[in-house]
């Protein structure tokens, strides 16, 4: 594997005296990954990183789900997928207004499953795709491999993302392989897709034949009344990613595809060479868990603490942020988007909060799908691993930090 | 999605009114996963796939480790990869003669992930790999994607894999991405490699600059006395694949690379993409489970009850099958290969077996890298998941259908 003579001429990526594959080039950590120490200090009041709340995983009731998995010997063997967790996706798909059979779901192991196995299928070498201006770095990740043309198109922080500008790009010819968008909870920015946008949008996309993926991984997490309906609701074409990490637990690594049955065997070929495509422990467990009947409850108990968190959130940046800076109001999901003056750099800014005032966020720049200034004035706070009584003294110490940063 | 007129110049893979990825065209399901359902008629007795037997899962220890992971709220959230276990396998490794450090442990999800992993880092689009003429067809799904020219050395039955075929191809200039082997348990051909080619081919990869990655899921299932040492307690540079599969439970999905250290971060970040490279609850049983050290005591039980069976299968066959067949004797894993006279076509065959006979196997053709002429005359026994006590009404049954194949 060393570098050798014979070596020297091969068009791979050296590296490390390694012949790698050349995309690896590309190959970056995740952000959110570089700030986990950073935002896991003792005493650090972390708004970082899109947790979900560990005290309010259901543990007792997974484990007697895992004790009832463990008295059949066969489940822990290979097998096929959990037919029975892709009959609970479905009920859960249902209560999101998507009327789908369990022949169009596919199990994955989390939602960052699904979106490597829909990029796979979709995305060709130098391919292009298309997402927002500030999107989930998973998506972006998830393409990397292809090495892709990344185009954008704006988002509304009150009405999400720009229809229109999707259909300028269709109509001057460009064709990507999909459209990746966030309709419900959108991170980073906690905005919901308005709901003639989500119309519009999939009415556009069936007039150009522009491959949707909707990532609905925070949308059974609504906090004003019921959500609007997601854009697979709206349209069967649509591939929507879902999962179980942020109303179960992350751990599990549960997700599943809701896409037409068409695409199910080819999605299952790329798994196979994957993982396997076997039926999972962590799998059978949530499907047991699911057959007790208790997910209705659980969320709705996840709902009312997570609002709790997130009216915490935005009283304390009434009371303590600088007046020039601009928050959403999330529906839905963990987070809320902070725009500030272009003279605040937020990437700057994050080793001076954590380290002078022990408080954590994540830079705009983390989202960028490409450059982007005005990204790195914004920053991501999540609301949802932090103790509610927390809240105001962590987003008291931020507003501390950002007055200082604006004072002239 | 569906095709328009759009989309009719895209060079992408239509399909079904789907745009995809070219590289898509070569999907196909894995023929083993095709065998499912044939294998699993009730009645019939199947020598198919290698799966391991479920009566020896340990399921109450399992339970016992599930609910001590639940004691902890953590152990659901998302976390880096879980550090206790990377230490079992170090000390897992140690027990295998392999010496190496935790940080030079990578957790997959299962082996067939770290093939995956392995095979985007290494393997350039349309590059080069090389295997054996009959080798795990899990591998060759992975490398797909890469749409890769298979180069192939042919295996003794005896002795294993020619390190001279492997010499000679470096020489004449070819540089795949990596060479994939097996040195124990061969799957499909149950062979073990000699000792004298485990030295020759560790010295030959490191002055040709030959990346091998070697596949040792079935390495501590191993049936007389201790194993010879893999090949990464000779090379350093060897890419060791390992899995907890065949010796605790698929389904929790728990495999690992030990790889050098500068790769890890890469696998990380290829990982993140696929999904997430969190902590997941699989690998933390799994920690909890070996921290109770009853692997020792499991692995011993494994042995006894792998090696009988195996026993059970080379006596049957030597009772029953045509003297024409010869048949390896595995000293590791869960196969063993059968040849048959050339005349013979093990996939023809096989609807004869399973509706006539109510006996499954695998033919050898599921094995092939490439369109191969030698491997249809054989086929693959697995003696793992079949009990003792009907092995030999098995091979019995099994028997007859290859004598009447063979009746001039």
């Amino acid at each position: 594997v060393k570098r050798s003579p014979a070596t020297r001429l091969d068009p791979r990526h050296l590296a490390d005296g390694y012949a790698l594959a050349s995309w690896t080039r590309a190959i970056r950590q995740s952000v959110l990954r570089d700030i986990l120490p950073l935002a896991s200090e003792p005493g650090t009041l972390s708004f970082a990183l899109g947790m979900p709340a560990p005290e309010l995983f259901p543990r007792e009731a997974l484990g007697a789900a895992a004790a009832a998995v463990l008295a059949d010997p066969e489940a822990l063997q290979y097998a096929v997928p959990a037919e029975r967790l892709k009959e609970h996706v479905v009920a859960l798909m249902a209560a999101r207004g998507v009327q789908c059979r369990a022949s169009e779901v596919f199990l994955t192991t989390g939602a960052q499953q699904g979106m490597d196995l829909l990029a796979r299928l979709f995305v060709e070498d130098r391919g292009t795709v298309l997402v927002e201006e500030a999107t989930y770095d998973g998506l972006l990740m998830a393409v990397k491999p292809m090495r892709p043309r990344v185009l954008t198109v704006p988002t509304d922080a009150r009405s999400g993302l720009d229809v229109d500008a999707v259909e300028s790009l269709l109509c001057r010819g460009d064709r990507p392989a999909f459209l990746y968008v966030m309709s419900d909870g959108h991170n980073p920015l906690g905005v919901s897709l308005a709901a003639d946008k989500r119309a519009r949008l999939v009415d556009v996309a069936a007039r150009h034949g522009l491959a949707v993926v909707e990532d609905d991984a925070y949308g059974l997490l609504h906090y004003e009344g019921g959500a609007a309906r997601p854009l697979r609701a709206l349209g069967p074409d649509v591939l929507y990613l879902g999962s179980f990490s942020k109303i179960l637990a992350p751990a599990l690594r549960v997700g599943w595809i809701v896409a037409p049955e068409p695409l199910l065997p080819r999605l299952s070929a790329i798994k196979q060479a994957s993982d396997l495509d076997t039926a999972t422990f962590s799998h059978r467990v949530a499907a047991a868990y699911l057959d007790a009947a208790a997910l209705p409850a659980h969320l709705e108990r996840l709902r009312v603490e997570y609002r709790a968190r997130r009216d915490a959130l935005l009283q304390a940046i009434a009371a303590h942020f600088p007046e020039e800076a601009r928050v959403t109001r999330p529906r839905s999901g963990f987070f809320a988007w902070v725009e500030l003056p272009e003279r605040i750099d937020t990437r700057l800014l994050l080793p001076l909060a954590v380290r002078g005032h022990r408080v954590a966020y994540v830079p705009g720049h983390a989202f960028a799908a490409r450059d982007s200034r005005r990204l790195a004035s914004c920053l991501r706070l999540s609301f949802s691993s932090v103790a509610r009584q927390e809240i105001d003294v962590g987003i008291s110490r931020l507003g501390a930090v950002l007055k200082e940063a604006l004072r002239p």
